[in-house]
């Protein structure tokens, strides 16, 4: 690619949040001519504009020269969604005092599940998300409780497309996943076997706004072994989603995002 | 101000910039003129850079028309201050655990504390401070553990500004408050009574990287009355500002980010 003439026809800020974009791939520090590369933007454009986010804090230059998001996007970032982890923070702190089993809280953003909290002690079953990170949702019982509830066309849609296969026991049969999803709704809960990473299960239930619709949902992670722990634990889960509910509900009507 | 000539002689990318600093005053959504006022723009621009914000999704367009920070904001900035927060998480939720107690996690941005995590419950004590917040450094005891550690030639600029009276009992007196961050390095931990919020007191203790550098603080915050609790708080503060330490010490240098 002749980098030169790469970004010519781009609008300047499209140019600066392809910069920004080429942070999106995962948390490592990048090289200028990484972002360039990423960016699709000339060395020199690429060179300007990082320079320009580094002054106003959107990346911070690192004493290795190498670039990292900063803390000013961090903050910024705190403004979004902010609603929904305030109310739900204190109940779901205290369904993990109970259970003392790791606990989080998922939206979904376009076909993904998103972790918006975790909690967990220092004595914890592995977990493949972190926060800020997303899961596909078909493998992951968030990921369920969320799509069960998603719109006959949006479910199809998600049926039709590729089912990653994570493990030998994700549900990448489009019938049998439309048949689990089924049960999810008239059992008001989601489970899942191995089917995210080998040696944990986990189960999650929906969290619904004033509307009725489904706005997040609240898993446990637990080791396989472990699984008949969950019949047990579905009473403190569905209590933790009532109590947040009810916060939700008393705090006003939860805007709905646009779906992307 | 004519607005439509606000807005020559700026480069693009710091006008779009200008656009997410709008919304760094608080949570609350904004409406299209508010963004061109903040930004000082015209409304045409502001109009343009919104619409590419929205489409790009670092900007929501809400149902009432108002505009609010995007997830994919929120998501970028969990590339930044990650190691720090994945590497304390679990020895905070330890502590919480332990103590019952309302556990924060800071760090110094310029002359502030800013609030990267809390721990909670629903049986909690009114705090000040949310995830993303910053409060001053002199009346907090997060701050105090931070602010004793810097140079000589920051903790004199500090002094020198203006210490801002938050409560009757906030230390607003540059030669006390410096006796009493000389007493913070001899003990080694900060304590604040009332001096953020009547009714309210904290302790925190200082975290090192392994060349002794201060990088972040942790701290408790308690009712006024529960006041002599401290002394009994201090050795699980500590001793979990050991074990973040350990870890982090484990998991290679922390890079220091450059000061603001």
């Amino acid at each position: 690619m002749d980098t030169s003439k790469a970004d010519q026809g781009r609008s300047a800020a499209s140019k600066l949040l392809a910069v920004l974009a080429a942070f999106e791939a995962g948390p490592d520090p990048l090289m200028l001519v990484e972002i360039a590369e990423r960016g699709g933007l000339a060395l020199s454009t690429a060179h300007r504009l990082v320079a320009e986010l580094v002054s106003w804090g959107a990346l911070d230059r690192r004493p290795d020269g190498r670039y990292q998001v900063g803390m000013r996007i961090w903050e910024l970032g705190q403004h979004a969604a902010r609603e929904l982890t305030e109310v739900a923070h204190p109940y779901l702190q205290d369904l993990f005092e109970l259970t003392r089993r790791n606990v989080h809280l998922c939206i979904r953003e376009g076909t993904d599940a998103l972790y918006l909290e975790r909690f967990y002690g220092s004595r914890r079953v592995p977990m493949v998300a972190r926060v800020g990170g997303r899961l596909p949702l078909h493998p992951t019982a968030v990921g369920k409780a969320l799509l069960a509830y998603e719109e006959r066309w949006f479910r199809d849609a998600y049926l039709a497309g590729t089912l990653e296969r994570r493990t030998a026991f994700t549900i990448t049969e489009p019938g049998r996943l439309d048949r689990e999803l089924r049960q999810v709704r008239e059992r008001g809960y989601a489970v899942t076997m191995e089917e995210i990473r080998l040696g944990s299960c986990s189960v999650a239930v929906p969290v619904r706004a004033q509307d009725g619709s489904v706005v997040a949902a609240i898993g446990i992670v637990l080791a396989s072994q472990e699984s008949p722990e969950i019949r047990k634990l579905l009473p403190a889960l569905r209590g933790t989603a009532a109590r947040v509910e009810d916060a939700l509900h008393r705090s006003g009507p939860v805007q709905p995002r646009p779906p992307r």
